[in-house]
């Protein structure tokens, strides 16, 4: 089985209003509730495509157990979800239907106990007996220390799980120096992790500091990665429009499902790719279009760049 | 004891956000959850008042849990919600901190059915016997007839309990021809009823419909009483600025709390205004400042209008 870590998950609000105006009120016209958090986005994907997949990560309260009962109602994800005693957070996306925009509000979250984060140990480590890879994706929740991400990634190591690492920041930084075998920043995440904002070079330096591969994300333009078998840009035949919550998380699932297949990395740039632009394309946030997904994967082209 | 009808409660969200910018996203810094609908503001005020208090609607689902919850940890009002198959809507008040201004998002709620509408009538009966005065306050949600609240009132007399009702639009219209023995109708709400924008006239006209008694909130301005003893006009001695929100509860609260104490309508106002000003004032929405309450009392004056 695949593992997704989402320590930071939330339950996901979308409300549609004709158009937000600020200090005014509002009639909500649709409400939709969806269980969130990268690594829980990363394990929804990677069930429709057919794998077994496990996701843990902390949850709990009344809007922890709204988000469990979603994610069972919506997959056949195994919930390992280790209970805290502060509720889940929740995040509102506010859409203007007129326009298409969004506004989003996110709740700060529950503080993790150390005895929380002790049973969440516990618990990765059984995990990591029986899983062929494990994704450790989003921000750190109050109360976890900012080497977390660095302290799992020598834990899968260790257990000799390949391990891939999607946040930001110090936690990113950290995580990088334990050597995970694969980061995806996208390219805020790489500017604020090497200083440099050309993408081919900043891709590189992120290597350099410790990461088996780096697959960087190029937004609309597809994924730039650097690898010990070479360096590839892999783009989408046409920069697609829509709505990109989640697209980042689609690729991960591309590229995990690639890792475990142990396709070239051609083959799992072009699924990862093919994943992202058919989330940016699906009506629904964080879900892909599976017939505009089969499409692209004939249409994604794959340059190794010198 | 007292008896409080809120049809469509809600769970209240407060978001602090430093500026609400719509198509970015924030942050939200302090979350506050509260149990919501104009019902439920007006018993907690009659419950911090001292008078026993039965509340009385609908709420279900996991967030119609949470607002039960808060409601007996903030009270000693007594739950007697009738339980529906949808889930509670929420509200949710972005607060900006930096200019005090709200915005505001209402979700519709779930739609009641004619069986949860059947216990609730049954409820109601069973309630009416033992209460000294009731009131009915809000909107209809979804599922519930625009005569309802007129079908309640004719109930109440029925039962010889006094109804005071506080609600717009047709199920505001339809229930004043029913004959309840107050309305708190605020300016807008009256020139919708009656077309008229003069606030003395309205307030006549109002009563004219088939009121024993209206009460027309004039905002910071006080309070308008047409009644069968006569005119009059309460006022605050300044106008107070703050949050508005919960403000026409606790008036209606002060009303309910003068009307079972047989107060004469000069220190029902003076009651109402006092309450209503100090919720204004108060740092929480919807709760009153006690000690602002109290020096308010001495401050209100009535006079009587020609």
């Amino acid at each position: 089985m695949i593992l997704t870590v989402t320590l930071n998950t939330a339950l996901d609000l979308t409300y549609r209003v004709p158009a937000l105006v600020p200090h005014a009120s509002h009639r909500v016209t649709q409400v939709i509730e969806r269980p969130g958090g990268k690594g829980l986005n990363v394990a929804r994907v990677l069930d429709t495509l057919g794998y077994e997949t496990v996701a843990t990560g902390f949850a709990g309260g009344a809007t922890g157990a709204v988000l469990r009962e979603r994610l069972a109602e919506l997959s056949t994800v195994r919930d390992a979800l280790v209970e805290t005693a502060g509720p889940t957070r929740r995040t509102v996306a506010v859409v203007d239907t007129t326009t298409g925009d969004t506004t989003q509000l996110n709740e700060p979250g529950p503080t993790v106990t150390p005895e929380e984060w002790a049973a969440f140990r516990g618990r990765f480590t059984e995990l990591l007996d029986g899983a062929r890879a494990v994704a450790l994706c989003g921000s750190l929740p109050p109360g976890i220390h900012v080497g977390a991400y660095a302290e799992l990634v020598r834990a899968a190591r260790a257990a000799g799980v390949p391990v891939l690492l999607d946040t930001s920041g110090e936690p990113l930084r950290r995580g990088i120096a334990a050597r995970p075998d694969l980061v995806k920043p996208n390219a805020d995440e790489l500017a604020q992790l090497t200083g440099a904002r050309e993408p081919h070079r900043a891709t590189l330096d992120a290597r350099r500091r410790g990461a088996h591969a780096v697959v960087s994300s190029l937004g609309p333009e597809g994924l730039l990665a650097a690898t010990p078998e070479g360096l590839w840009q892999a783009s989408p035949p046409a920069p697609v429009h829509g709505n990109p919550t989640g697209a980042g998380d689609s690729a991960v699932a591309g590229l995990l499902s690639g890792l475990i297949d142990a396709t070239p990395w051609p083959t799992r740039l072009t699924r990862a790719v093919a994943l992202s632009a058919a989330t940016v394309l699906s009506p629904v946030a964080g879900e892909f279009d599976a017939r505009a997904y089969e499409e692209l994967l004939a249409k994604v082209t794959v340059r190794e760049v010198s």
